[in-house]
């Protein structure tokens, strides 16, 4: 049981944190911090959270497990004030989309003073965003991604993992480089190729929009995403997607070649390598 | 009232025509023709269709309505004979998914024979295939593309028309070089994309599509097609696919080159645009 968990940022997935939080008794006291104070309201009225504050360092100085949601330009940020408030014995962790930099800066302020921090990454989200989409059951079945360092205290990693599993999640751990390779493959990538392709029937000719079905809507759905949100992943995350479009050109060049060559077993065996690769995701 | 409505080819979409057109009484009698009798059986045992045979020309002579169903590549193979069989009157459709072959085919073939041919594409499937899987509502809602010439029959274009609009379908006229354009950008550009991005994946690390979420399940979805139905729908549709794969990689490059940039409010400046873009398509 935590004694009081704060969340900060309290948008999607902060949010659904707390409402999964809510729902099982996980935590006597759950705090929201956020900058305006208007958008925790409706928090505190549906009883969802019991406090809520503007001020980051009285929103978590009384926390012993302190959940950071917000974007990941604003965690980079806040670390070092979250540093400073945090008791000596809360556990941190994170939501952020990106785990190399935040896990680097949290090594490197607890050089001066040890604090537990361990990074996390919950798949699971919408092309929308905010608090009013925010539902109990989002990381029910959803995978969370941990990543520990060789630093980690073991402890830590284990409340952290058992916090996510208590709201149903599969929780796997990956170290932070590893981990944006990862999600540059198949996150940010698919973002990228589903704006480019959106863009490339603009480029071709906008009225073919109107004869799109659902195969084009489903390719497309996640670039109906927030412009804000994505700017800042793809461009925290830039040099692992640099490796994972250069992975995708490769990929996209090899088929091409293959229809032009015209060996339909060729294309056909290729094709069918692809579908069973991607049947095993179901 | 059609008096007896063919169907060449009773997979998914001739299933569903047979299965709509029997819950709307558009036809006396349905009569489906297929190249093996155990596949058409259900359909009969069902009471779909009233009649079902292996013979081509025996199915169609009586035929006033007659839709082809079949493949693409089997399509034009079969075009002639049907050519043979139909009778005088026939109103003669296709629901391929390619149609500047088969609408060059016919016109050819009315040269010696007038009948009355008018290409056609509803856009509608699924990733899975076959009869089992037909169902009367799968039009309803969906966009159907009718590829008249200057040298299409009138009457016929509108018999056509009234027939999917029956269906629940929204009944819209391309020519048959713009239709491909069309579709290699909606359709079949996302196919190859979604194909590209799950080796791309395959490429960087397979272990990676053990965090996929949904994000990246439906990008590639349909990458989990028929092999052989997509190899024959790329091959068949190759010039404009590769239109469609060259306005792709420019706007891949202009994208990962913005980000490259690192000019904030350049990139979250386009990817709004797209979003609004694809936010009209809901």
């Amino acid at each position: 049981m935590i004694h009081q968990l704060s969340i900060v940022g309290l948008g999607l997935l902060g949010g659904s944190v707390a409402k999964a939080v809510r729902e099982a008794s996980l935590a006597r006291e759950i705090v929201a911090v956020g900058r305006r104070r208007e958008a925790l309201e409706p928090a505190l009225h549906e009883g969802v959270v019991d406090r809520i504050t503007t001020d980051l360092a009285g929103g978590i100085s009384g926390s012993d497990f302190c959940l950071l949601a917000a974007p990941v330009s604003t965690l980079e940020a806040l670390l070092p004030a979250v540093w400073t408030a945090a008791p000596g014995g809360a556990v941190i962790t994170d939501v952020g989309s990106t785990k190399g930099r935040i896990v680097r800066t949290a090594d490197r302020l607890a050089a001066s003073r040890p604090l537990r921090f361990i990074g996390g990454h919950p798949m699971a989200g919408s092309e929308q965003s905010g608090y009013g989409i925010a539902r109990a059951d989002l990381f029910r079945g959803a995978v969370v991604i941990l990543t520990p360092t060789e630093k980690s205290d073991a402890d830590a990693l284990a409340r952290v993992r058992t916090f996510w599993e208590a709201l149903g999640a599969h929780v796997t751990t990956l170290d932070p480089t590893t981990h944006d390779r990862a999600v540059a493959a198949v996150s940010h990538l698919p973002h990228l190729v589903a704006d480019a392709l959106v863009d490339a029937v603009l480029r071709m000719d906008p009225t073919f929009l109107d004869v799109a079905a659902r195969g084009f809507k489903d390719t497309t759905r996640i670039a109906a995403s927030s412009p804000g949100v994505w700017r800042e992943i793809f461009q925290d995350n830039r040099p692992a997607l640099v490796e994972a479009v250069a992975a995708f050109r490769k990929s996209l060049d090899h088929l091409e070649g293959l229809i032009s060559s015209g060996d339909a077993s060729a294309i056909e065996q290729e094709l069918d390598r692809i579908r069973q690769a991607r049947e095993r995701l179901r």
